[in-house]
């Protein structure tokens, strides 16, 4: 099972009452952190979630509301007591953005990998997460995110008699995918039953909609996507600053058939979302105002 | 009048319910910022103070509880719709933390004056303030300040009549410092009173208590100052990590005679500071426990 937490669901400005567009997930104990804007440290240590477990931290792009916490998180991190390395991921101009931000904080106890993802489209596997991009189309570089979760695939012990695995590496071959045993190769494969299908989880904000994000977020299990406006008519004002409306999201919700929507990313102007939310459910029922530290867990399917 | 607003009180980390130390001080319609943690800029929108009239934001150091939400600040101020130039003042490397951290608002619209002060102390006039600093004690390089807000002489009708100031220049010279008419020189001082006692409001926060800041504090009208530790057997705590409990900040106000002490920056661990103010009343009773966006007017002595 895999734990979700929005930490936040505001846009542009954190508010006293309303922290900015962060998500965490955790599965097996470890965690990885999309986007950190200002105020994030504070909803994460509201959360109980915990900072030492979090191996990647994911960033969208490079505007404020979205990186400027992120310097208060490795601090918190580091006050967990870690000493593993961790990485941060996001777009190009990630190592200018970091090394600028890192100035108020030089000693921190780990090390720092930096992944710069290529424009369209890439997959990285980090952290036990397959983490796809996509290159979304904002008022600057912007990518969003689908974190997948592979399934462990089940032990078939009836395979494993029939190849003739010797009993004494059957567990071995649980973990390894290549063992050496009195001087034969088993692969894994030989042992494991059937691929499982996985958990998706994609976390789309800043950016208009496009057919292309339609098959990226594809049966999704929870979607996570901005709505910057309720109202449907802001739409102007969304095409104008690159960013969608509530109805607009849920259309791609349909259209991409996925489990859930959870709006976030709200205008501070949209102190109301709750009366908006009937624009989203006329499209696609299962949308859900995203609040901070709204949280669910995602089961495998039985 | 000068309007005080104490934006938070926490020291070290930001937390969901107390935002980290800040001041902000209303003098005449413009304002003066003394530190800007993570979080800064949601309690100042929270207090209503307003972004626009902050001329000067002064900074005490670098470690992160008091820098890190400067861009968030600046922000803000941008967004406020301000176009006129602010001045940053603080200690020695302040272009290269602010010239860093800026890597993510590239596009502010005002310009920005950096003053970094010398070591030990300084006296600077900025937006209306005469700013006064301190080196003080830490375990890095860090400043304590003194606002000093000057009082408007009064006009003195029978000293201008007896210095033969002509009746037309009277409300120039209330303004000016010098006046030409007719040929001849006049000064303000000619039609202006005695000087008038000002207020003074001191912040000092992450030090050790010593002599100098005794003189460098005395007779403030409002005394804000850590008190990173309430139980008096913090003492050797606050010994190491060149902090103060709350009975040596008291025993800072009375030897410094000031009107009123302020307790702030509790560290993340003193979750009831309520339970540790008498340690600073058996000292100096007038000693008050900070808290989020704690307010005050202070008026010039009739």
């Amino acid at each position: 099972m895999v734990d979700v937490c929005l930490l936040g669901c505001g846009g542009m400005l954190p508010l006293h009452d309303r922290y900015l567009t962060s998500l965490i997930i955790s599965y097996k104990g470890r965690k990885l952190l999309i986007d950190c804007g200002e105020g994030t440290q504070m909803t994460l240590r509201a959360s109980k979630s915990g900072f030492k477990t979090i191996d990647t931290i994911c960033i969208t792009h490079y505007h404020a509301d979205h990186i400027s916490g992120i310097v208060g998180v490795l601090l918190g991190i580091a006050n967990s007591g870690r000493k593993e390395p961790l990485t941060i991921i996001g777009p190009v101009g990630l190592e200018s953005v970091i090394s600028g931000l890192i100035v108020i904080a030089p000693e921190l106890p780990f090390d720092i990998n930096l992944v710069e993802l290529p424009e369209n489209k890439s997959v990285i596997t980090v952290g036990g997460y397959i983490v796809h991009s996509i290159q979304l189309d904002h008022s600057i570089n912007c990518v969003g995110y689908k974190i997948e979760i592979k399934r462990d695939r089940k032990f078939d012990k009836y395979k494993a008699e029939c190849l003739g695995v010797p009993k004494e590496i059957w567990n071995k071959l649980r973990k390894e995918e290549n063992v050496n045993y009195k001087g034969k190769l088993y692969t894994s494969d030989m042992v494991l039953g059937e691929e499982r299908k996985g958990i998706n989880i994609s976390y789309i904000t800043d950016t208009r909609p496009f057919d292309d994000l339609i098959e990226f977020i594809e049966e999704s299990d929870l979607f996570i996507c901005e709505g910057m406006y309720g109202n449907d008519e802001d739409f102007e004002k969304a095409v104008d600053k690159k960013h969608m409306t509530f109805r607009e999201s849920a259309y791609l919700a349909k259209s991409a058939n996925v489990k859930e929507l959870w709006l976030t990313h709200y205008s501070p102007a949209l102190t109301d979302p709750e009366n908006y939310i009937k624009n989203a459910n006329e499209v696609f029922q299962n949308s859900v105002l995203g609040e901070d530290r709204l949280r669910k867990t995602l089961y495998f399917d039985r």
